[in-house]
């Protein structure tokens, strides 16, 4: 089978078992139910779900033992977009091509949906919990990589640099590490986890490198992209005095550390004696996307 | 031991464990910490964590197993707080006589506070919940009542309301039960939870009422105090059209209805063969408050 077919496959077993939950979920008043589904339900590439799903299949664990903490991972992720766009953060009208979350329903909502799908991702894998100590270790593996040692430090780090005018390398690869990297970690991690711990070491180094290719891309994307292509307003970052990896380096030199960020990523799994065909592509498709 | 004795003996073991938690706590960058601490220790009440310490001890629990969930609780209390004040949501400059969140620190760094307590909160239950299957449910009563059938869908709907011109005594209800009654039923159920379930059923309908007891009591106040008494802006409710139990059926009738919800607490109380003196005096405390 295809890298194509894999991601597509996974990718799709993703979006059933995300619909199924969000048909089912139950809450008053409507508008709350709308905006937590609304941004959950925008699409993306949904790339944390797909890893996760694919080094569990890797590990030679069950589907439904996974997919809970698939959707918590995807409900944190899509939290700290919300929020991102507020106006007392980012500011940002678009996501995904769409309008953002407070455009749509308001800012009181879209702070409520942000909140809402951060605890409802707690409630999803809480209830895994109850089925033994790898559970728990995942959840809490879950929970310290949204944290503040994790996604929640590297915004406030994004937020606090962005009104300064001198930063270094550190704060940059600090901001990279916890902001992207951490969620990436966690769709690996929990994955290896729930698996009793397999190839923790080596998935632990993957997992951090690829999260540094990842924000990497994204700021390439963020500097040469479209918004038709990514669907979000464009050089933002640039006029917001953000700390980017291409202010800081240029753009040919970025290029030149995501090659050498990928050949890193593949060296790595080259140490892993499973079938590591998917992720070797995947690593490709990271550095080489337009969106 | 006098009622003010024992309030004051869990208060200040809550106290002391939160400011040790709150010390033993580490993040980068300084900001994120110093605006979850802010918060977090501008004092209050603490009714919540009294309640579950108190309930805790009657029903032979260990002061040790019950703290992180006090913790916990507390947490989840005070980021609906901060993200309630939101100028998106309630917009209050005000919070126990001293600047809101967003007032001191700005509306991003807030945003993330709120959002940092919530993580920080559920990190801490996960530990526990490595302990046993209690430790568990719990954790997962705590996550329900402060979530989308709980705190959070009480905050929609007032919001909701807050707009409209119409709405039944369904509707405040709605809102009571959820928005403020919820993490009432948290502290005592999840400490009852802790003790094996121990007269759960009784404690279910006496959180129930005293929930509804609570946010009646905060209604009166907010109609009646001073922002001296209160250490926030007064009369808010009505400038904002919220919809408020004063507003429904006068003052005089609802010190009526809180002296009714105190009798049902109390009768509900005598059908509990522990020493229940505490929480006797404790719904005396709720309805005669000044603030």
């Amino acid at each position: 089978m295809s890298f194509q077919d894999n991601y597509t496959r996974y990718y799709n077993d993703f979006e059933t078992a995300l619909k199924q939950y969000c048909d089912e979920l139950h809450t008053q008043p409507t508008v709350l139910k709308e905006s937590m589904t609304y941004s959950l339900l925008l699409g993306g590439k949904r790339i944390r779900p797909v890893l996760m799903l694919a080094v569990n299949e890797m590990l030679g664990g069950k589907r439904g033992d996974i997919m809970p903490y698939a959707i918590a991972l995807e409900m944190i992720h899509t939290y700290t977009l919300i929020h991102d766009d507020l106006p007392g953060m980012d500011n940002d009208d678009y996501r995904r091509g769409n309008l953002s979350n407070h455009k749509k329903f308001g800012e009181g909502n879209a702070i409520l949906a942000g909140d809402a799908l951060l605890n409802t991702a707690f409630e999803i894998v809480l209830k895994e919990c109850l089925k033994g100590y790898n559970q728990v270790e995942a959840a809490r593996y879950l929970a310290h990589c949204a944290g503040i040692n994790g996604t929640i430090a590297g915004q406030s780090a994004d937020l606090y640099f962005s009104e300064k005018e001198d930063y270094s390398q550190e704060d940059l690869e600090f901001i990279y590490t916890n902001k992207t990297g951490k969620l990436i970690s966690a769709a690996i991690l929990a994955a290896s986890i729930l698996s009793e711990g397999k190839y923790m070491l080596e998935l632990e180094q993957f997992s951090s490198v690829l999260g540094d290719l990842f924000q990497l891309t994204d700021d390439i994307l963020d500097s040469e992209s479209t918004f038709e292509e990514l669907g979000k307003s464009i050089g933002k970052d640039a006029k917001q005095n953000k700390l980017t990896a291409v202010k800081f380096y240029g753009l040919s030199e970025c290029k030149v550390r995501a090659d050498l960020l990928a050949a890193q990523c593949n060296q790595i799994l080259e140490g892993i004696p499973k079938d590591t065909a998917f992720l070797h592509e995947l690593v490709d498709f990271v550095k080489n996307r337009r969106k």
